[in-house]
C-alpha cells in the first residue's frame, strides 16, 4: 500500500469531534501509511488530540474552519451558503487532489449535492447513488442502492443505479455476471409503480446486465441476488427498519435469557457465542455507505455512529481509495454503456 | 359471543385448500360458535374434509366455484372478469349479510379493488388501507399502514390513513390520544418527498390527531409511537424486509449455537426459552392484515402462510367481527371528520 490521505469532516454527525477524532486515532494506528486531514474547528478537535502518540499525531493535519452544515440545511442552501463548511472543504480536498477520499457523518442531502456539483458524475451517470453492502444468509455481499441520496427516482435513474451496482459487484467482489434485481411489492410483472415497471423493461433489453426481475422485501437478506435497486426513500427506510428489528430481536433475546437462575447461568456460559453473533449482525459492523457514480470517493457514515462504527466508515474509505474505485467503475461502465448505445 | 359466520376464499394463497381447510378445522375447534363458508372448488376442498369430526363438519358450508383470481391478474381485470371467483364470492357474502367477515390469501390488488367497489368505503374515506399490528420493544401494539393496497398515495390519502390508524388504536386498544407519525427518511421537516411533507402539514392543522412528526425506519419497532403511516410501496417492502432480517438472525443464531459439543449441549438446555422467543418474534405470529376504511371486514393473509399463520388470520377476522370494527371506526371517524370540517 502506498501512502494515502483521507479528508474527514470532523464536525459531522450527532457527536462531532468526540467521536470522529478518537476514531481517527484508531484508524491511524491500524494503517501506518494513512494520513488524515481533520476538517473543522481546531480548538474542539485539539481537545481530543492531547493524548495522541507523536508518531500518530504526525500523520494528522488540521484544516481549520468554524462553518458547518446543519442537519436541517436544505441541499441547495448548503451548496450555495456553506462554502467554508467542514463538509465542503473535505470534498474540495478530493477535487484538488490533496486527498484520495473524503468522509462525513453529516447531512446526506447536502453531501450528495456538494459532491455531485464539485466532483461531478462519471460519464453516462446523472446522479450518484448511496450504496452499502449488507449481510446475507450465505455471507455473500449484497449491494443495496439507493439508500437515501435520491428520494425520488425515475426509471432511467433506477436503470443507471442497476448498471453501477452491477459494476460494483463485478469489480470489487469479482462476481461474474452479478444478479441484479429491482425491489418491488411483488415479483409479478404487473406489480409496483410506473418507475419500477419501466426500469424493469429497460433492464430486460440490456444483455450486459444479468437482470433477474423484481424481488420483495423479504428476499433482501436471502443471498439470492447480488445487487438490489430501489429509490432512496424506500432504500433508506428499509435499511433502517431492518436495523430496528435487529435491535428489537437482540433486546428480546437478552430479556428472555435473563429470567430464571438456571437459564441465566446457561446464558452466561453461552454468552461469548451469542456475543460474537450479535457483533456480526450489529448494524455498526456495516457502517459506511459510498456515494458511487462520482469522479471521487465520498463515504457517508451514520449520523449516530459511535467510535467503532465511525472507524468502520474510515476503513471503507481507505479500501475504496486503495482500489481506486471510481476509476474501476468508470472503465467497466464505459464498456457497458458503449455496448448498450452501439 | 354470538354465532359468527366467516366467508373464506379457500383457493387463495400459494397452497390453497391444503392450508386453508386444515386451518379452518382448527379455527372451528377453537371457536364453538363460529361457522365458516369455504368458497372454492368443492372436490379440492372435500379432499381435506374427510377426517373432520361431524360436529366440526356441521359448521362448514361449501360455496362451490371453479373460477379463481390469479396472482398475475391486474386489479381492474379481476374486478371485471372474475365475478364468480372464490375471492369475489367471499366478498359478496359479506355485502349480502351472509357473513360478518371475509378472508383471502390471494392477490392483494384484486382483493382491494373488489372490496372497495363491492363493500364501499366509509364516509370521508377515499381508499381502504391495509394495516397490521407489529411487535415493539415494550409490547405495545403499533399499527403500520398502508402495507401494499395503495402503491402510490397522495398527501390527502396519507392524511386519511393517519386518521383511520388513530381511530383504530383508540377503539381497539383504548389508547388515549394515540401518537401518530409519518414514516420518512429523516425526522427534520425538510426531509422526504412532496407527499409526505404535505401530509405532515395537513396533520399539524388537526388537533384531533396527536401527530408527532416524521420518524425514521429504525424507530418503527421502538414503541415510541402507536400509529405509523406510509404509502403501500414503502410499507410492504419495509414489513417484508423486517421479516427477512428476522429470519436471517434466527438462522445465524441457530448456526452459531450448533458448533461445538459443549455449546450444542447448552443450546439444547436453553432451547425452550429461545424457541418461545422465536415464536413470539415469528412473522407468522402476526399474520393477517386488515383492509380498513371499508363498510365490511376484509382480512388478507400472507400468500405463503402455513396452517398456523393462516389460523392467525382467521382469528383476526373473528376478533374484528366480534368487535364490529367497521361500525366502531365509522362512529369515531364521523365525529373527528365533523370536527375537522366544522
Amino acid at each position: 500500500m502506498t501512502s494515502l490521505t483521507l479528508a474527514l469532516d470532523a464536525m459531522g454527525g450527532d457527536f462531532g469531534p468526540r467521536i470522529t477524532v478518537p476514531a481517527t486515532l484508531q484508524a491511524l494506528r491500524l494503517n501506518p501509511l494513512l494520513k488524515i486531514v481533520l476538517v473543522g474547528d481546531k480548538p474542539q478537535i485539539d481537545e481530543y488530540l492531547t493524548c495522541a502518540e507523536p508518531q500518530i499525531r504526525n500523520r494528522i493535519e488540521i484544516e481549520h474552519t468554524t462553518e458547518i452544515v446543519t442537519m436541517s440545511d436544505r441541499p441547495v442552501h448548503a451548496l450555495r451558503n456553506r462554502k467554508q463548511s467542514s463538509m465542503r472543504l473535505a470534498i474540495d480536498m478530493v477535487q484538488d487532489g490533496k486527498a484520495q477520499a473524503c468522509l462525513s457523518a453529516g447531512n446526506t442531502g447536502a453531501l450528495m449535492a456538494m459532491s455531485k456539483v464539485i466532483l461531478k458524475t462519471l460519464p453516462g451517470i446523472d446522479r450518484p447513488a448511496l450504496v452499502s453492502c449488507l449481510p446475507a444468509v450465505n455471507n455473500t455481499p449484497v449491494y443495496l442502492l439507493d439508500l437515501g441520496a435520491n428520494v425520488s427516482c425515475d426509471s432511467e435513474t433506477l436503470f443507471q443505479f442497476a448498471v453501477m451496482g452491477s459494476v460494483l459487484s463485478e469489480t470489487v467482489d469479482k462476481t461474474e455476471a452479478p444478479k441484479v434485481a429491482l425491489l418491488n411489492v411483488g415479483s409479478e410483472e404487473i406489480k409496483g409503480n410506473d418507475q419500477v415497471q419501466q426500469a424493469g423493461r429497460l433492464l430486460q433489453q440490456v444483455p450486459q446486465i444479468n437482470y433477474t426481475g423484481f424481488i420483495e422485501g423479504d428476499e433482501i437478506y436471502s443471498g439470492n441476488v447480488d445487487v438490489i435497486v430501489c429509490d432512496g426513500f424506500v432504500g433508506n427506510i428499509t435499511l433502517k427498519a431492518s436495523e430496528g428489528i435487529a435491535r428489537l430481536l437482540v433486546h428480546q433475546l437478552k430479556k428472555s435469557l435473563s429470567k430464571g437462575f438456571f437459564v441465566q447461568l446457561l446464558a452466561k456460559l453461552i454468552a461469548p457465542r451469542v456475543h460474537s453473533l450479535l457483533n456480526q449482525m450489529n448494524p455498526d459492523h456495516y457502517n459506511g455507505a459510498s456515494l458511487i457514480g462520482l469522479r471521487g470517493i465520498v463515504v457517508k457514515s451514520h449520523g449516530s455512529a459511535d467510535e467503532t462504527a465511525f472507524l468502520q466508515a474510515i476503513n471503507l474509505a481507505v479500501t475504496e481509495a486503495q482500489r481506486r474505485l471510481p476509476q474501476m467503475i468508470e472503465d467497466r461502465l464505459e464498456s457497458i454503456l458503449l455496448d448498450i448505445n452501439s
